[in-house]
């Protein structure tokens, strides 16, 4: 049984987001072979600047590039602004671009309020175009519901999801390493 | 003659940036009864937060929507970034979504290199959901060749989209006036 380091990623900066919420509730949930754990909050990164980037990357950046690296998997789970990406998740998006950390990783992504479709589908293809395999999109409808990440965790059917997010997640992860390890 | 404001805003912080060249032939092309002017640079911004916004607006978020308000029309020009729209570029039409500046705005969206139209389709959505008015979407082949803004405002053929692309802006400021001032 190999540790699988699942990558958390909210493209949310609200402190009672229900995307960062989703986010802690697959910490909570994750089975003894599973590790989740959060990325630096996506405002320490500056924006992005090619110019920059050529001159000399900064430490937070190589810092956030390494935490995409070493992780065997990826959830992200954003809100929907203007039927557009968050502009803070896109940032971050946009400074891995000239890397290689994203590519050919298995990526789920979560989306907290189905019926706002709209980003989720141009975060997908923004991901894929950055050559990350979104292996999953998960719908976990927390529409007018108002519960922490105790509460989803301790919701059999929203429970029963996410757990099912992490266990494709590891599935992709033996896929891609030729077998169960 | 009404002196007509518009706004100049580039999704990219690249010193040499096409975008950024765009805009600038713009200023020196603009007619008499026309000024254009840069909004402060994006990154001047923090990362949208709508917990901030709820507490307290930055001072330079006032600034920025009191940018927005006060022009009469606008013009971005942004890049694509893996088939998105830039995050910088995002981020501060996210800190709009709470106010009314932008609201009824007629706005023009350059694309200087129209083969990448996945983001500029994005972010024209993304106008329209805010209230915008797209009043224009024009293409300015930029790609391949190395035209600096006195380059650009120098070449016959770019000179005539942009000096259109004003005159489309003064007409949609008049009919929302009800007719010419």
């Amino acid at each position: 049984m190999t540790l699988m380091r699942v990558l958390a990623i909210s493209g949310s900066l609200r402190e009672s987001s229900s995307n960062t919420s989703l986010l802690r509730a697959l910490v909570t949930l994750a089975p003894a072979d599973t590790t989740v754990h959060f990325s630096a909050p996506l405002d320490s990164l500056p924006f992005f600047n090619s110019d920059v980037e050529e001159a000399r990357l900064p430490q937070s950046v190589q810092a956030w590039r390494q935490d995409v690296g070493l992780a065997d998997a990826i959830v992200i789970s954003s809100p929907e602004y203007a039927h557009g990406v968050s502009g803070v998740l896109k940032n971050a998006l946009d400074w891995l671009v000239g890397g290689v950390e994203i590519n050919g990783k298995p990526v789920s992504v979560l989306n907290a309020r189905p019926q706002a479709s709209v980003a989720h589908g141009a975060l997908v293809e923004t991901l894929r175009v950055m050559g990350a395999r979104v292996v999953d999109q998960t719908a976990v409808p927390l529409t007018g519901r108002k519960l922490d990440h105790s509460g989803i965790a301790a919701d059999p059917e929203l429970a029963a999801l996410l757990q099912a997010v992490l266990s494709t997640l590891r599935q992709s992860t033996e896929d891609a390493a030729g077998g169960p390890a």
